[in-house]
């Protein structure tokens, strides 16, 4: 076993491609996403553009400014984002995060482990991040290939918790399912056809939640790696939730009973 | 108090001015809103435009194509969509529903009522629609001036349940929290600084939960209308979730103690 068992081989690779493409980094917008990345000293900044308004927020809340800002009118900031974004007068070009390994995220973070099969939407994706920063989880894990990478509408719906939730891509999640569970951690599916997730069950146990895509729900392979498959109690007359809301209602259960 | 005491005097003009905006309908799209506004007898449609795989995939879920279907190709659908839509091969024009009477759904529907303050966004108030059907909701109250109408992205978050779960426009959130107390429900304001939200402290009262704006939370004037003002459990380092990812858990705590 490697000093860093849960790294896999292909992580590297996939990382330099990432990088490439986002040689320059991406833009941030919205209040809350620019407060944390300017407050995460781990968080590499390449520029700032504020508004006096949107510069005066952020001063208001005594956010560290540790980069020159370039006070500009608002229709600069406009342009410079996707149509409709709600950028709240600032705009922070920043790198990608580097995850930390997954042995430390169990070592030095509480809480449950969730882990995402082919969620594509970065807003959903968005705000996974921000309820497992309310709800306590240590990480997020996601499938490589078909997960958008960091960028400012997931950072925005994030509202923060790109930087403090760890984000890992993983390449076969039936491999990282197997890792969580030799280290010791109870992983549940969510999906259709479970026993009635139930939060009190897995007191004293650390627990690994994978949910699927919207829709399709959970591979075959990804259920069949599970500990067990549960589904949220939903006595009315829809079948599914949005993947966010199912993750939400999940962690929520999860932490409740704790 | 008149026969309809829920109905407020400005509703109709509002009615009216929404009917002619919306003239002709708009498009729906999706294969599980079409499916439920197809299976809808008050649904009125006007046109419906498949390609071959979507009328397919209606009939093999048995869906009453109860108007004769277009078949045309792919590119045609794209171009009517909003962009990134997805329509999964099938458009439906639609009249917008006409809601019930509040008291109307109060003698004829089960479960809480959740009423939304200023909550904009068409995928945020889908999603929400969609797990006030899914944990078995009554209504969706919602205040009138600052909510989108009808539309194709709010019906594709809603996958169905815009077509279950009636929504009703009101003017005057503070007049109709009144008159849900006057009926017998408790009012809960779902904000920062309240008491643990706990469904089982509800058990054998009917609740209408109300939620606010993202961000701003609940306007003081809502704020003050509710009888308790209640705050979902949240041991992490983030203050507030996704307004719909917050109606999701709070719905839920409200049904799982039931």
């Amino acid at each position: 076993m490697s000093k860093r068992p849960f790294r896999s081989p292909s992580s590297r690779t996939a990382r330099s491609a990432a990088g490439r493409e986002a040689a320059h980094g991406y833009w941030m917008y919205g209040l809350h996403a620019v407060e944390a990345a300017l407050r995460n000293d781990r968080r590499h900044l390449h520029e700032l553009l504020v508004t006096k308004e949107g510069l005066a927020a952020l001063e208001a809340k005594q956010v560290p400014v540790r980069i020159t800002p370039n006070i500009v009118e608002r229709q600069r900031l406009d342009q410079l984002c996707e149509r409709d974004a709600v950028h709240q007068g600032v705009l922070l070009r920043v790198e990608p995060l580097t995850a930390p390994f997954l042995d430390e995220i169990l070592e030095q973070r509480e809480g449950p482990i969730l882990i995402l099969d082919q969620v594509t939407d970065p807003r959903n994706i968005g705000a996974i991040l921000r309820s497992a920063a309310a709800f306590g989880a240590a990480a997020l894990v996601v499938q490589d290939r078909n997960t958008p990478q960091e960028g400012g509408a997931l950072a925005k719906a994030a509202s923060g918790a790109l930087d403090s939730v760890p984000v890992l891509r993983e390449v076969n999640l039936s491999r990282i399912i197997a890792q969580l569970q030799n280290a010791g951690l109870w992983t549940v599916g969510l999906d259709a056809g479970g026993t009635r997730l139930d939060g009190a069950a897995f007191r004293g146990r650390r627990v690994a939640l994978v949910l699927g895509a919207e829709g399709a729900g959970l591979r075959r392979l990804t259920r069949e790696s599970c500990d067990e498959i549960a589904s949220v109690f939903m006595p009315g007359s829809m079948e599914s939730l949005n993947v966010s809301n199912a993750a939400a209602v999940a962690l929520y259960e999860l932490v409740r009973a704790g």
